[in-house]
């Protein structure tokens, strides 16, 4: 097993160089490559087939809950995006702007789109006539640029990929049922099918989305103790409605402005994914957003009846499970390595004494459990591994979360908790700006978010002692 | 039926003003909404519908081939797009380019990506080492950008939705043989899905993409006698390689440059569809990319059974086919209209009497037949007859592109079919491109492509009179 050792040492320890780590498992497992123009990704096959499978869920899932897909343009004018003040206040300075097209000056400079809040708008102004036109539950897929100044593979980068919600209804209450619903889509995209564990809940006037009246999120927690927001589910209100003129005519005849919602998911879950359940050989992936399920290994594959028999078996399990076999003349443990790397959920050893036994080894990627199988049962076996390991996943993900996860009542103590194990704080906070900012100051923790699940955990603010009613979680932040 | 007569009238005739009906057909059947920025398009619901049906439909056959997707940045630097130097001549005249980013100007210009040859070049001179690594065949969807001065929806537009396979072969004749395979996996998705015939073949020097060795293409007829050209495929040699400095060490441990090809598939399938099969009704979709397949129309809802009826046979009929039941409060007269404009292949009417006599009504939107068919009979009868309609169009198609297609021998007799008919002129050149200005000088008329079936119609070219062996099919182009 030399190689395998070699391969794996040529990853940096996550507990050595966390930063590092995730470095080396973004380009050694192959899901992206740096691109020449700075803080770009090149987005790698096996990166890109994760994301289709990310598509593919969050897509059906918007479909059964009626929403279609559009597409607007890359560009927005400077006079469209300056319409909502407080947008453009929030995205200006962040912006990648277009001056020059086809060799001319513009006379308009076009900025590349950071979010397209302003070109649904513009666009509902036009089709939205009556209360028969509502809802509009419209979804696009595509890629935004924000230029950020420092960057990391699938966190921040200056281009990433996303999809963007954007819904336009007759009242205040079905914009909040659509904020709720599209937050408890995303909940169940994390947990079910990415197996990440989150908290869901509001964030402060401070952290809401700029032109929002109420932004809501799902936090978790990364291996190194550190907050990641993982989706934004956002309520306009009738802001937007007002700043484009976006009215209907209700039942009576009367002119009304609808009310709007947007939420958005991006290719940053990708890297959720390595920093919540990776370990030091490399990438693991919850079989539900595997591209690849079960990999088959042939041991002595030039002995007779090796190859044939794993082929066999890869046509077996494919009617179960996404396969692929490897018969490349690598050696069986330089591919063990290989596989580990990229996540692999669920490895196969089949060589001449398995054959000879009528078995399999089945390797799990998560806990490196070897099981011996009877081919007989080869077909249950293996489904029933994977939802062990998918089940496994998120249980484990849920007690790091939960061990990382403390209460505080003092400002000391949430200092000395978030040095001694970086991860949420839980605390109470008076509601105010200036408080937030003194927490913030003095712990570099921000706000994440005030929990839907509200207790009690003390009666005042952590930070200036007045009477405080809610909880809110505090953690450093992606 | 006074309403039916009212909303067909809305829209131009076709023989009156072709481009106004496109226009018409293209707004009114609400594919696409103009957007404030000149020349680009938002594409609506129904619009992104008929395209998600075009991409499952490639996508699958770029898998089933062996590619994989990935995702390049939308910027190129400027001196990257500079690196072959035929590529950026065509190329820089037309692009957008980004110089500031978040208030700053940035040291060196990005042009939003044209096309992404040079981005894949760069990514393959780091990924390609040996002969192991080859061949590479990737694809990417995305948008590209192109500084055109005049433009319309889906045809022309500053941005468009396309997918760009790029690969990367050991050897010249690997990349000819892909470069094939993907121009007939476009064949078969204009003839099989689209139902749109096309003439394949290959493209003159003057005709031919910036950069490459020769470039193969797909042309079609639209109603108008004007040609559409509808995908096209690249073979670069080894051009792209030298300029990128792509090399591979082969099995004897030489190095040697790589072979590369790229090919797209643009929004602009959905411009044919509608110029191939549409009438004055509006558009007409061939079953197998439409995305309603068969909407049910109840016929006097309100009466005890209509909907329950209507119910019952959309939940039968959805295990065959995509199907929508509208039972909105306008009158069907209206309904007929509004699904006749959105090309739906197949409407069922249901109503007190045919549900008396256990039968329902389908009426044809390609030809309007009307056919009674009893209810136990109907699962077999709309399947037959969605797949009657999808062969029909395609038939109705490849006559209409028969009859507009002519033999000249003469550039008098060239000139005088053109403008009798308008549609692809065959005639004989020598291979001078002094001799195809002319052509296009005198008649108006390109080089649509030199056809793999190729016919000697005449010893000499059309325009000197020197012997000539090459027959090209030459057309007014959109």
């Amino acid at each position: 097993m030399g190689n395998d050792k070699k391969f794996v040492e040529a990853i940096t320890s996550m507990d050595e160089d966390f930063a590092q780590w995730y470095t080396d498992v973004v380009k050694k497992a192959e899901l992206v490559d740096y691109a020449t123009v700075r803080g770009c990704m090149v987005i790698r096959p096996y990166g890109y087939a994760i994301w289709e499978n990310i598509q593919k869920n969050l897509d059906q899932m918007f479909k059964e809950t009626g929403h279609e897909n559009v597409y607007m343009p890359m560009f927005i004018p400077e006079s469209l995006l300056e319409k909502e003040k407080d947008h453009v206040e929030g995205f200006a300075p962040e912006v990648a702007w277009v001056t020059h097209g086809g060799n001319q000056e513009l006379t308009e400079r076009l900025c590349v789109r950071p979010t397209s809040e302003t070109l649904f708008c513009d666009h509902y102004s036009k089709i939205i006539q009556s209360y028969k036109d509502l809802p509009k539950l419209y979804n696009q897929w595509c890629s935004v640029v924000r230029w950020e100044k420092t960057t990391r593979p699938f966190l921040r980068t200056l281009e990433f990929l996303w999809q963007e919600g954007h819904t336009a209804h007759a009242t205040a209450e079905e914009a909040q049922e659509e904020t709720t619903r599209m937050l408890n889509i995303y909940a169940t995209l994390c947990e079910e099918i990415l197996a990440i564990p989150v908290v869901k809940g509001r964030k402060t006037e401070k952290e809401k989305f700029a032109g929002a009246e109420a932004t809501y999120t799902i936090e978790s927690l990364m291996h190194d103790g550190k907050a990641l927001q993982c989706g934004t589910s956002h309520n306009f209100g009738d802001g937007f409605a007002k700043a484009f003129n976006i009215q209907y005519t209700d039942k009576n005849g009367k002119l009304q402005y609808v009310h709007q919602t947007s939420w958005g998911m991006t290719t940053r879950l990708i890297g959720a994914m390595i920093m919540v359940h990776g370990d030091n050989s490399g990438l693991v992936l919850p079989p539900k957003i595997a591209p690849i399920q079960l990999v088959i290994i042939p041991v002595a594959q030039h002995k007779p009846g090796v190859l044939e028999k794993a082929g066999e078996l890869k046509e077996e399990l494919t009617k179960i499970a996404r396969v692929k076999i490897d018969d490349s003349d690598k050696m069986p443990g330089w591919k063990f390595s290989e596989y580990e790397m990229k996540g692999v959920p669920l490895r196969l050893e089949i060589g001449p004494k398995d054959i000879e036994k009528n078995q399999a080894v089945l390797v799990r990627r998560d806990n490196r459990e070897k099981i011996f199988v009877s081919l007989d049962e080869l077909e249950v076996k293996v489904a029933e591994v994977l939802e062990d390991i998918q089940n496994s996943l998120l249980e484990k993900a849920r007690t790091a979360q939960n061990e990382k996860t403390s209460i505080a009542v003092s400002l000391d103590e949430f200092k000395r908790l978030l040095d001694e194990k970086t991860g949420f704080v839980k605390a109470m906070w008076c509601g105010d700006r200036a408080c937030e900012d003194a927490i913030k100051e003095q712990t570099g923790a921000t706000s994440r978010c005030m929990p839907f699940e509200q207790e009690k955990v003390d009666s005042k603010c952590i930070c200036c002692g007045k009477p405080a009613e809610k909880l809110v979680y505090w953690g450093r932040a992606y």
